[in-house]
């Protein structure tokens, strides 16, 4: 019986200490599977177990073989019991060597020599998180290169560094939340091996790695769930169409390889901490929401590894019951993205109120925020047309994330602007301001800290034409009523990706270099001056002062008090 | 502003003590919206208020007047401009005189002379229910004839009658759950007048009233909701299609609806507890579950009242979340009907284990059901396909209401045959037991106290004659697989409706009479004999003799103990 265990992955190919393999797959509709290894022309034939699961023990695959599974299903019904034979990558893959189109290369996830024994995790009010894309961080693009720059991000003073999703995604270029196979580290970035290369070389430095994962959608390429097993059910629409099955019949096996997939960053890979893309997508009307099960599988890993495990998710809910803990009914999730704390603030730096800023007044609203971290507390929203949110109460400051910008605030726009080009120098280290004396979790995204002037736009490395000529048109038509005389860069143009690379050499001239120092030591007073690292929403009073455009906000720790003047 | 008023009625046409009328109408989409009451030939043209609503106050509508709106709307988008006009009956109408179809008649809420005052309402544990089907409890089928029944309910020993759903439905003949005017009495019961008259005639008799209500969609036929705005998303699928919009733009209309429904019932018809339909089917991913936000509203009104009014949910999950208290993370729903005890007892009667039966083993699962409320509290289940439950833990006995038969039970077989059809006379008396001596709420369905062998249908009386022919090929197609050479009930004939009338001639017949006798000392037991009537779940100790095909029941309250040996 396939039984999630909490201390070893078992879904996918896995290898015991004997370099035997214990092979499990989920593949309820299958009348037979059997794995293929290199280019032997013997199949391994597979068992079939119980709840649609199939299992194989075997010493004829080694680390590094490549393999795919052959499922044969009775297709067309009964009038037409003709069998289906499909030859496909194992959605458990832990490294697609050659993409999503290849077969899958069998790793050893017990493989690296660890050496950062001493690490058990940093407490969550001491994250300040540096999100970035590998792809486009260095020039290079890959793991290796990120390790060269983890003195740099020391220096600055930022305690995480957040990988936005490094799953298997179609081609080499993507933001990441196309991956289609949710647990192989990205073959372009450099595959598995070198993402524990890196988390051990951060955690030898002192610093916490959180992954962004995507458990609400597949990628449209490379996707072939649906031929496994009912991963997706008809009950509940998504912006990316059916929604994954977490509460239909067959969620079980759905529930489990997601909660196998948790598991495994934290223990596998040394994650710290994983960001849950868009979890008001995840829709479970079950008992036990997937998120809920997910915390209490990584609970107890935690307890039994003794490491501090994080779980922070991206959210377009005021809601708490999400980030309120297990015993209260909550999902028990440490912590959320606000997003509203990020819209006032822009709209208080003089964002137009277009779309979704719409609802945003401006300094009212970034008062309303540092008080009560919700804007929305069960008001009615115009922009969504109905009333949103309840009150974030008993939470504290260290459950929000906040920001100025990040890659969604950045490239959502039709030019991937950064605010670098946006507003004025001031205006960016008041920025930096407002989000580094917030009672929250401050986020910066790469670059910001010396305002990178290259934009961060939409990119993708698709191979379906069809499927670049729909994301083409639909990137234009988002932004047809708002631009009409430029032109939307082409998502899958290479030129768009070398664009949004970082430009190191900035760093060091100029205005770039005075922000960068600025940043530091904003970051470095965050950290040591009692009032601002206290993260107590009690102590924590703002006003808005709408007709002089400020934000007065007063913090105050024991006898110590503290008043921000923001004049936007 | 359109506000919920807990102590009065707004949606709709309300009266006001002096005579003057004020309605609210939610028709967000609508250009221009009128009144047209009687054969005047002059509209009363509405305001245009917030949020999509329409307002008037008017001293040109007296109660019993017939009325309907008149609709403006721009239809065919921008390239088509036209207007398009619909007349359409009030969506909060309160008696629909000439059937779904027709125009609305002005209804006066406040005009019946309640003499009820003393009523305070009963103690969820007091509860003993007689669920009763208004069109067939009676020759008559009415209202008024439920009232010359009150003495015989009282004399059986009964506390409350549930009525199945009395809001407007098409035709003369229906279950109920295809209405479409949730607040509009229905027509040929007798209307809202009488039923107020049927409530307050229990009330001086000292029974209390449930009332069956659908919130989770509407029915096929009369169903004019989506021209009036948003009440429908395509983000949430049910088994009638769209999801009832209660977390996409526009639900704030579509909640105030539903929560101005529940209130008017405690309030202005003095039902003491509502019957929530399927709720697993309202699928509501706000930060506020509407059940919650209903609960909120019930609540004050109960506190201004001093009265006791109860919210009870069918649901097909087991989620202790809808019944846990609001400061739990609940929904706070006070209880819940438990199919699984009913399954668990058919299959251990004898019930064959097809379809979703299938998933009960006979006594060990009814022994599971006593202990411990759910059978599944997070086992796999064959039928469902997918772990199902969560513990019930801390919620008391009077938290699940439980039966041997209820309509659902008798009318979701083909030929709709009760228990006395099926099982020995003696089983019909271990079924009585086994539910009455649970601690649990009992449920009896009409006609049950005294074998009536009289069958209950499946019937409907639609006018429209492909949703004939599509229920009526619905119905066989549901049979097909277990009943090749028998007829279904033809659902549109009148003589389904007319087989499925209670024959009271039987009561005083041989043993029907016995059974009746049986019944009758049977819920006396219940309610003197203090372990009985306890209903603490921490004194029950249920143990399957699987061999013997037995369930032995102990229960004990301070030194006394009883025990039940149930031999199936």
């Amino acid at each position: 019986m396939m039984v999630v265990d909490i201390l070893e992955r078992k879904i996918g190919v896995n290898f015991n200490d004997d370099g035997s393999a214990e092979i499990w797959l989920w593949a309820p509709p299958a009348t037979a599977v059997s794995v293929w290894v290199n280019d032997s022309k013997l199949p391994l034939i597979m068992k079939k177990m119980d709840l649609g699961y199939w299992f194989l023990q075997t010493s004829l695959i080694k680390p590094l073989d490549m393999y795919h599974f052959e499922i044969c299903k009775a297709d067309g019904g009964f009038t037409d019991p003709a069998e289906k034979v499909l030859n496909l990558p194992d959605p458990a893959s832990l490294f697609q060597y050659d993409g999503v189109a290849g077969n899958s290369k069998a790793f050893d996830l017990k493989g690296f020599n660890w050496t950062d024994d001493g690490w058990v995790g940093l407490d969550l009010q001491d994250f300040i998180i540096y999100e970035l894309h590998t792809g486009t961080f260095t020039p290079n693009g890959d793991f290796e290169s990120i390790e060269s720059k983890l003195d740099y991000l020391l220096g600055l003073g930022i305690t995480a560094i957040e990988l936005m999703p490094i799953a298997q995604f179609p081609g080499n270029r993507n933001w990441g939340y196309d991956g289609v196979f949710p647990f192989a580290v990205q073959n372009t970035y450099g595959g598995p091996l070198a993402l524990q290369h890196l988390v051990n070389a951060c955690h030898k430095k002192g610093l916490a790695v959180i992954l962004d994962v995507v458990y609400n959608h597949f990628g449209p390429e490379g996707n072939y769930f649906a031929e496994f097993g009912p991963y997706f059910t008809d009950k509940h629409q998504t912006p990316w169409g059916s929604a994954i099955n977490f509460d239909d019949a067959g969620a079980h096996g759905v529930r489990n390889y997601f909660i196998e997939n948790a598991l495994m960053w934290f223990r596998d890979f040394h994650i710290d901490a994983l960001r849950l893309d868009a979890v008001h997508a995840i829709q479970d009307f079950g008992e036990v929401h997937i998120l809920s099960e997910i915390k209490s599988s990584v609970s107890k890993l935690a307890e039994l590894k003794g490491k501090k495990y994080e779980l922070i998710v991206e959210l377009d809910l005021n809601d708490n019951q999400y980030i309120n803990p297990q015993n209260k009914g909550g999902y028990g999730m440490d912590g959320q993205w606000i997003d509203e704390f990020h819209h006032a603030l822009r709209v208080s730096a003089g964002q137009k109120p277009h779309g979704y800023y719409a609802d945003f007044s401006g300094v009212a609203h970034l008062a309303k925020s540092y008080n009560d971290a919700y804007v929305y507390d069960g008001q009615f929203s115009p922009h969504r047309k109905k009333h949103f949110g309840k009150p974030a109460n008993g939470n504290g400051g260290k459950q929000f994330v906040v920001f100025s910008q990040n890659h969604d605030q950045i490239g959502n726009r039709m030019l991937g602007e950064r605010t670098s080009t946006l507003v004025s120098f001031e205006m960016l280290k008041l920025l930096a301001g407002a989000v580094f004396c917030s009672p929250f979790i401050p986020l910066i995204f790469m670059g910001e800290e010396w305002a990178e002037t290259n934009p961060f736009q939409f990119f993708i490395s698709h191979s379906d034409k069809d499927l670049i000529a729909a994301v083409r048109k639909g990137r234009k038509a988002e932004f047809a009523a708002f631009h009409h005389e430029e032109d939307t860069p082409d998502p899958q143009s290479e030129t768009t990706f070398n664009h949004s690379k970082l430009d190191w050499n900035r760093l060091d001239t100029g205005q770039h270099n005075s922000l960068f120092t600025y940043y530091k030591h904003l970051i470095s007073l965050r950290k040591t001056n009692p009032i601002l690292a206290d993260l107590n929403r009690d102590n924590v009073k703002a006003e808005a002062l709408s007709n002089q455009q400020c934000v007065l906000l007063t913090r105050w720790y024991t006898s110590q008090k503290m008043i921000c003047l923001m004049n936007f």
